[in-house]
This record gives C-alpha cells, structure tokens and sequence, in this order.
C-alpha cells in the first residue's frame, strides 16, 4: 500500500480524553477513531489488525474441534428473562423497543442463545461433546468506558461454549480450551499470567482468566514465588487458627472520647490501656462497615462487614462477592432508618440478623473463634475492649471483601503474594448447569434416561487484544507490532528528492509485494524525511526499510523497529535480506 | 468435515412462516435459524457462504482500490439530526438511550459517518478521490420482515462511499463501482438485471439497482426489447403531446345514478351518451384518488392524485414519489374535514391549493393539455364530460404514481416493456453533495478554494445474497449452490454398512482434504443411504460423491447436482477426477 493512497492522517497531539499509552497511540497512528464514548471506528491499519487477531482465534478454535456459528447481535428480551439476566445485567446493557414495543437487548454475551440453539438442534449424548464459537460484536453500557477499545461499549469478542453429557466431559472440555488459549495468547505476543477467578455474574465454578501484564490495567492480581496466581478478586484469605479463649478477660466498655478514626483509637488506647505484651495496633481493632447492596430487583439492603481495622475493604473484591448487587454508600437517611446504629462507635451488638437492627453481618476470615478485638460499644465516645469472637458475638457469615495486600500469604501454602496489575484478555469458566437449567437444555444419556446438559464458557476479547499488545510492546517513539499482528511486514521509506532514490524504492516496493510481503510504502513526494521517520516509529511495522542518501554508496538501510538495530545492506541484496526477516 | 460431527440437523417440514423456498430451503437445510421476527442465526454452514460472499465483495472493492474502514453498528444521534434522517427514517430505525439517558440508533446505513470520518481526516483535493468500505451489520425495523433472510431487519450490508471533489470525478467513481459490482455479481452466479432507480430516503440524483431476478422478488422491474430497464418505482410515463381542443364542446354535468364504480360509469355512459366513433371505456374517465401523507415530523397532509380511470395507483411508485412522508389511506373523518368532497364523485374543480379544499392535486404525465375526460361533478350521483385539462381544470403538478403496464412503451422509445420481478441486490447511486453540505465536508481545491465534496454511495446486500443464490438455483430437491459459494466442494457419502465402503470413503475424504478440496463427508455409520441422499440433495454441494455399492465392482459415483448428471468413476481415478472438477 502507497501511504499516499492510504487513508490515514497520524496526529500529533495525544486525543484529549486518552488515559493510557495503547488508546494515546491508536488513535495518534490513525489505527481507530472515536465516535461516542466507549465507541470506535476501525480505520484501514486497524481493521487490519483486527482481522489478524481474528484469524488466529479462529485457527485456535477449528484446531481443537469448535465450529464456527455466528448469533445476532439484536435479541429479544425473553430467554435473558429465563436466565434472570435480563434484571441481572442491570444497567450495564442497551434495551430497545422496536415498532410494535417488543423489549430487546443488545448481547453482552450469549450463553442462553447458545443454550437455545443446542436444544433445538441435539437430543442424545452422541451429539456431545459439542463445542461451538463465534467472533461477533458485543455490546455493554459500561458505567465509565475508558481507555479507548481497552474498555469499549462495542466491542469484538470470540465466545464460545462447550457442551458435555457429565462433569468428566466438561473437565476435558475445559482443558482443550485451556490449552488453545495458551496457544493463541503465545501468538498474540504479550506477556499474560493465567489466573484464577471469580465467575462475577456469569454463574459457574471453576474459572481463570488470562490476563495481559501491564501497568495500566485495570485488575490486580496477585502471584506468589510457588506458582500461585489469582486475580484479586478470587483471592481467598487464609484464615488463622480458632483461639483459645478461656482465661481472656471479660469485654468491658471504655471511655474513648475524641476517637473518630482507627489511628486515635490506637493512639488512646495505648495512652489510657497500654498493654504489657506489645502496643495496640489498628490490626486489633474491629471495624464494621456499613453499605447498601441494591439488588437488581431494585430493592436496597443494608450489609456490615467486620474487618480487622488495618485492612480497607476492597470494593472490587466485594463487589465480586454481592454480584449482581451493587455496591452504593451507606447514607445519612440509611443511619435514619436504623436508629440503634451510632455513626463512628457500631458495634457487633447492633448489627446481624438476630439482632434489633436486623441487618446481615459478615465478618472477615481473619475474625476466627476466640480472636479478641477493640471495636464499638454502641454508644456515642464509647468502645468495648477484649470482646471475643464467638462467645461475646457472632455474625451471619464470613466474607472475602477485605484488601489483599502484599506479603499476605498465598492460600495454597506457595508463599508470600506480591501484586500485580494487567488486563483481562480471556477468561474461561465451567459454568455447569446453570443456563441448561433455566432454559431445559436436556438430552438422552447412554441409558435413554434424561440429563440436564453442563456447560464451559469460554472468551477473548478480540478488539480489547488489539489495544493490549499495544500496551505491552510500546515505547517512547510509538507502536511496535509484533510480527503476526502487524498491519504491514515492512514499512519501506523513500527519502529526499532525488528521483532515483523513488525509482529504486519504487521497484523494491513492487519487488517486495510481487513476492508476498506485505509493504506499506512512504512514497509521499514532498514530505520530509524527518517526518516519514516520526510516523513510521510510531505506526510500529516490525521492519522498517530506508531508501535515501545510502543510495549513492549502493545501500539501503534495515531497521528493526523494536531493538533499533539499523544495518546497511547492498541495494541488489535487500529484497532477498527482507524477505528472510518476515518469512 | 465429517457430518458425524458436524452441528447439523436437517429438517423435514417447511419452518411455518417460510413463504419462499430460499428462507424455507436455508432454515430445512441448517444454514440459518430463527431468533427473532426479521433476525435469524448463522449456523456453521451457512456462515461459510456469507463468508465467500464477502470475500467475493471485498476481493472487488480492494481491486478498484477501495480501502476497508469498520464503522461501529450503535451509532449517537446528532450526525443523523444534523442529515434530518434522525426523523426521516420514521419507525424504521431502532432507536435506543444509554444509561445517562443520550439518544442512540443502530445504523441502517452510514452515510453521515463517513461525510464526518472524511471530514476530520482529509482537507484537501490531493485527498481525493477516496474510496472506503466496510463490511458490516446493519438495522433496520422493518414493518413487515420476511422471507427470512431475504428482507432481515439485522443484516449483513457492504456500503462504499466515493469522495470526489468534482461532478466528472463522481462520475468516474460511479463508474468504477459500476464495473466493480458487475464482476461481484458476475461471480456470485445467479442471474441479474441493472435497472434505473430511484433514490428513496437516500437522496441523490443518478440511481442503479442490481436486481437478481426472481419470482418471489419484492421488487417489479421493467425492461424492454431495446435494453431499457428500470425499478418500477423509476419508470417514467410517456406523456403525449398535447391535443389542440379549439373545437372541443362545452364540459356538461350529467346525471349519473348508480355508477359508484368505473365499470358501472363506462356502462352507463355507452348506454345514454353513446358515442359515434366509438364507445366510452375506462380510459376516458378521470379517477381522482385521495390519500394521507404523513411527514416525519407527524404531520398528515392530504393529496389528491387524478390518474386516468383504467389504472390503479401503484401504492411503491407513490411511496417513492412522496419518501420520506408515508401513505396512509384516505378515512371517513378526512372526509368529514373535507365537506367539499363529495364520495365517489370527486371532480377537479375542489381540488388543487387554490381550490376550496385546498387540497395538493398532482395528476398522471397522461392528462395533457387538450386531453377530454369524464370525471365527478362533486355532485352525488352526477359526472362531468368533456372536462378538458388545461381548459377547464388545472392541478398543482404532475406525478409519477399509476401503475406501470405490460405493454407501456418505455420511456427511451425502445419499445414496449415487459415486466418481471426480482430482488434488489446492489444500490450504486451518486449522493451529490446532500450529505457533505449537512455535514460539512469542504477542501480546498487546486486553487486554494474550499469547494463541497461530492459523494457517490454503493452497497451490496451480502446476507441476501446467500438467500438470492438460493432462490435463483435451487430445484424441487433441495438447494443447488454455484462453486464459487458452495460451503464444501464436494458432498461425499459412505453407503450401506459394508466397513471396506467406509475405509475407501475415508481414504478418499483424506486425499482429498490432502489436497485443498474441500469436503462434507457424510460418514454417519447408522444412517440409511436413502437419508443421506435426501440430505445431499437439500444442501447442495455442486459435486455429489457416492462410495457405495459399486465399490465391488470398482466403481465410485459421480453425479452433478445441477444437472443431475452421474459417472462412475474407477476407485483408482476418483481423487484425481474429483480435483479436477473442482479448479
């Protein structure tokens, strides 16, 4: 391709609303464009890319079986209603009417249509395992979409289901699938960590995700030196022993004026109670958060959770763990409403179920029997001290919603986890019976007798890819694509002039393409070397080629555009040197 | 592929709301499943032939040098306000609001995104001319879906735009898209007409349909000995030249009870006003027609159409006539807004703006100056004769909205037309500068001058197309694919229970697959051959292989499923004969 035919203008100033590197540069090289939030155009270098990550999950999923299908991206409302994602989703999907006031969604994912689809068509065991894919548009109405196609409100993903008679089957189901996404993730390029997860509103049991390494992801995860690797909302705490509590001294409530954080409560108590042993420490204080889950039913619920008081409560962790609730601040009309509740001193008295307030009470792992804690005494200036878990109080239930934080321990024993971010690139789960259930995808077993089929899901994100490559491989001077993704193999370069130098570029170029490699050719005539070089750092082609001054000395210059390194090679040789690069 | 593994399962009955044998032939056949009135699923076979059928469009379009972009499918509303299609497209767009509650649509063309993608990037003549495309899913809700994928209201479209900078280059643009879309539909391999075309809601001047001729088609087209051809809706009548009326008698009302139809009138006036020349027939009566337009903004308009009593008004060539504004019927309550309207005897003299009524009146190309007719006398039970145009009456204008007849003469004087029916395949029309006016889309000239762009649209329907093939080819057997989009080259079926059958079945399928054919191998091991022929028949695979009982005698068959046409094959020969076919 020409660059001056090319449809392209590469920009100099950074899109005003860009966050991260891959969207600043996407759009800077003219890869995308922006047309709503969270909605993007594919320009001809884009869509190119695009459709080379497609191709790759596409030859991953033929290898290992899975046939290509391809649903609608309009769908009518009623089997989300049968699965309940319709009221799930929440806000997070597009509904629509059409003309004669039918309710429909734009698909987020497409679990019950597929369900659907494999209940109409198999009946008996001999029609499983069965695994099936599409790559299509999605659509999701994200609160905040950011980061360009990194977290769009359209965007294009690869799902596909797998479909067995028995747990066994859905195991190796799974495990195909496992390796095909490492197959296809070694292909993209980047650097990516496989995970453990949470299943969020999907359903399901076991699940990881792949998750591309970068900075500027927006999910932690943590690993441990023994191979341990979660995201951080699956992180489950390694909860102490149960303590003996024996001969603790009975609680008793203390005066504690002026202690409206954590830090003055330390500082008071180890004024007024130090301790022979060791000081007080946030960590012995018992904190009792109050919010408001609201179910997608729209009903609001008031939720405590008791974490030890040098740990914040995650909100992505709990979100994880309430999903489909969401998550809103507990308000001053809340503590209204529940009059027993004394805003900085709540105690473990006033809250639970059995109790006057009524309200669920979920306590940290950390929280064991016989651990004793500073907390609320319920009293305005007051809090009880040496009150012991499990004979002073008890609560409705544990919850995983306290921070993860580096050195805690990793749950198989591996060692201590460190942190990191990245960005979810895939994510495969075993959703079990959930959606054949709601929606009755049974068929006959070897004995004749009926069984409720079970389920994986498994995904990629195809555009989101694009942009995470990107965030993986970039430096300071632009994009740099790694070979399989690359638009073009080779960005040829004529500078200056002089005429020869576009007569040999000219006969290169046709050279090249004449023999398959695919070539974007700066043969614009009266640009400036200085800034055919800017653009084509930052367009990222992993070969970039300069016809120029070397010329009249017989030579042409081949540069790598991701190590730097240039090398000057005869002009009679340099089709044959290129060609060796991008085989 | 082998079919014991491949997610299908044929049909035996027709799908209940099939009214055409490609929709009922697709859904019998497992290429495309229902989800939703107008919007149906792609199943594995038949996402293979939408695939040939883009890549057959987008071999074309990079060949004239059109570069590929992908617009996003939910599009915000202020482009489509600022082009007035926001309210011209009336209840035919799916319109939907995000969660901060901002206007959407689903695209149903693209128009406005390119003008402004065209705009932000390119500022000069040098710029041009710009040809893009995209492949892409495309809306539209549809009052009436049908034929399954025939008319879907989620569809796959290919939509160009050309960018020129003057008339003579739009020209050349159109031109080369015109080329471009006959060697697309050369290569699709059914049947086709280009006919003249109006532009609809698209606005625009220069218009041409591909049309696949069909039977079941929802368009009418014409076509005469001498090369003329045009949509319906574009036919342009005939008008005579008009007839001196210096000598012609006084108009006279004349009593005229119980002739509420045409037939009844001509009736009645051979009987008590016979001519001497020769008698009355419907031809010579004035039929005034009225309806309701409503506009996009709501507002109902009343028109009054005169058309000459022997024919009808063509309700498409009316609609094109007033698009966007739709045709509603003329009710008793317009009546009764009307009291000069007296019904069944409505006569030109309470018609026209300047009239009492003030009611528009557009009359046939027919009723020229000079031209004498019978017509209401706005009296009941009366009519006027000898009423001459331009004499006696006048109207607001002339319109193109009686029906078009076997047997008009076409408008370029190449004889009588014919008509026949099809459906519309392709849209090539030059835009003008509708577009880049609203959306202001300007570079500068060679002189420095910034002059409006002119734009030239282009679209193929590419699911249709898959249903168009179906419907163009298909036999009493079932579907009969061209090569070109045939999901598999070959349909090999293993016969009977013999296992030396199938072991040469699987050597074949082997060999072949070896080298690049591409086969659907029926190798389902307790299916009856009389069921594996039936499904061969109904999917429609161009070559037919049978390993069957003439493999004692050495022998495999071949049979064409166009033709119908077999050979025996020795078993030694097959492979080789079998590639031959299909290069």
């Amino acid at each position: 391709m020409r660059m001056s035919r090319l449809f392209l203008r590469t920009l100099r100033d950074d899109p005003a609303d860009a966050e991260v590197p891959s969207h600043r540069l996407l759009v800077r090289a003219g890869y995308v464009r922006r047309v709503a939030p969270g909605i993007y155009s594919w320009l001809p270098l884009g869509l190119k890319v695009l459709g080379k990550v497609e191709q790759i999950v596409r030859e991953e999923m033929d290898a290992i079986g899975s046939q290509e299908v391809r649903f609608p991206a309009l769908l009518p409302r009623e089997p989300y209603d049968a699965s309940g994602r319709w009221t799930d989703y929440g806000p997070n999907i597009f509904r629509l009417k059409d003309r004669k006031e039918n309710d429909y969604l734009l698909g987020p994912t497409h679990e019950e249509m597929f369900t659907l689809l494999v209940k109409d068509l198999c009946s008996s065991y001999k029609d499983l395992p069965l695994h099936l894919y599409q790559i299509q548009t999605k659509y999701r109405d994200e609160a905040r979409p950011r980061a360009g196609i990194l977290r769009g409100r359209e965007f294009v993903m690869k799902d596909s289901y797998s479909f067995d008679v028995d747990d066994a089957g859905l195991e190796k189901s799974y495990q195909a699938y496992r390796e095909a996404y490492i197959r296809i993730f070694d292909r993209l390029g980047f650097e990516y960590v496989i995970v453990q997860a949470t299943s969020g509103a999907m359903g399901g049991s076991a699940s990881e995700e792949f998750l591309a390494v970068a900075e500027t992801g927006e999910d932690t995860f943590v690993r441990s030196p023994g191979g341990y690797a979660a995201n951080v909302e699956a992180v489950s705490t390694v909860a102490p022993d149960p303590v003996p509590f024996d001969d603790a001294p009975a609680a008793h409530a203390e005066k504690t004026p002026d202690t409206p954080t954590i830090d003055t409560l330390v500082d008071h108590l180890n004024e007024q109670f130090p301790r022979d042993d060791r000081p007080w420490t946030a960590a012995d204080t018992l904190k009792n958060v109050l919010v408001i889950l609201e179910h997608p039913d729209g009903t609001r619920e008031p939720l405590a959770i008791g974490v030890p008081g040098d740990r914040e409560v995650d909100a992505k962790r709990l979100e994880a763990q309430v999903s489909p609730a969401e998550v809103h601040a507990f308000e001053e009309k809340d503590f209204a409403a529940h009059p027993a509740l004394v805003k900085g001193y709540i105690g473990p008295a006033v809250l639970g179920t059995e109790s006057d307030s009524g309200i669920r009470y979920l306590l940290d792992p950390r929280v064991v029997e016989g651990t004793r804690w500073v907390t609320g005494a319920n009293v305005e200036g007051s809090h009880v001290i040496d009150l012991v878990a499990g004979r002073d109080f008890t609560a409705d239930g544990t919850i995983e919603a306290a921070e993860v934080r580096a050195g805690d321990p990793a749950p198989d024993g591996s060692g201590p986890l460190e942190l990191a971010r990245g960005i979810e690139m895939g994510h495969i789960f075993q959703l079990g019976r959930k959606y054949a259930e709601a929606l009755g995808l049974q068929v006959l077993d070897e004995n004749g007798k009926l069984v409720t089929v079970t389920m994986g899901s498994y995904g990629v994100g195809v555009s989101r890819a694009v942009a995470a490559v990107v965030e993986n491989t970039y430096d300071e001077l632009g994009i740099v694509w790694p070979r399989e993704l690359a638009p073009y193999d080779v960005h040829l370069v004529a500078t200056g002039k002089d005429e020869a130098v576009f007569t040999a570029a000219d006969q290169l170029y046709d050279e090249l393409v004449a023999s398959g490699v695919e070539v974007l050719y700066d043969d614009r005539p009266k640009v400036s070397p200085g800034v055919k070089f800017k653009d084509a750092e930052l367009l990222g082609m992993p070969t970039i080629v300069v016809v120029g001054k070397g010329l009249a000395d017989g030579v042409v210059e081949v540069k790598d555009r991701a190590t730097g390194e240039r090398s000057d090679v005869p002009v009679a040789q340099v089709a044959e040197h290129v060609r060796g690069i991008c085989r």
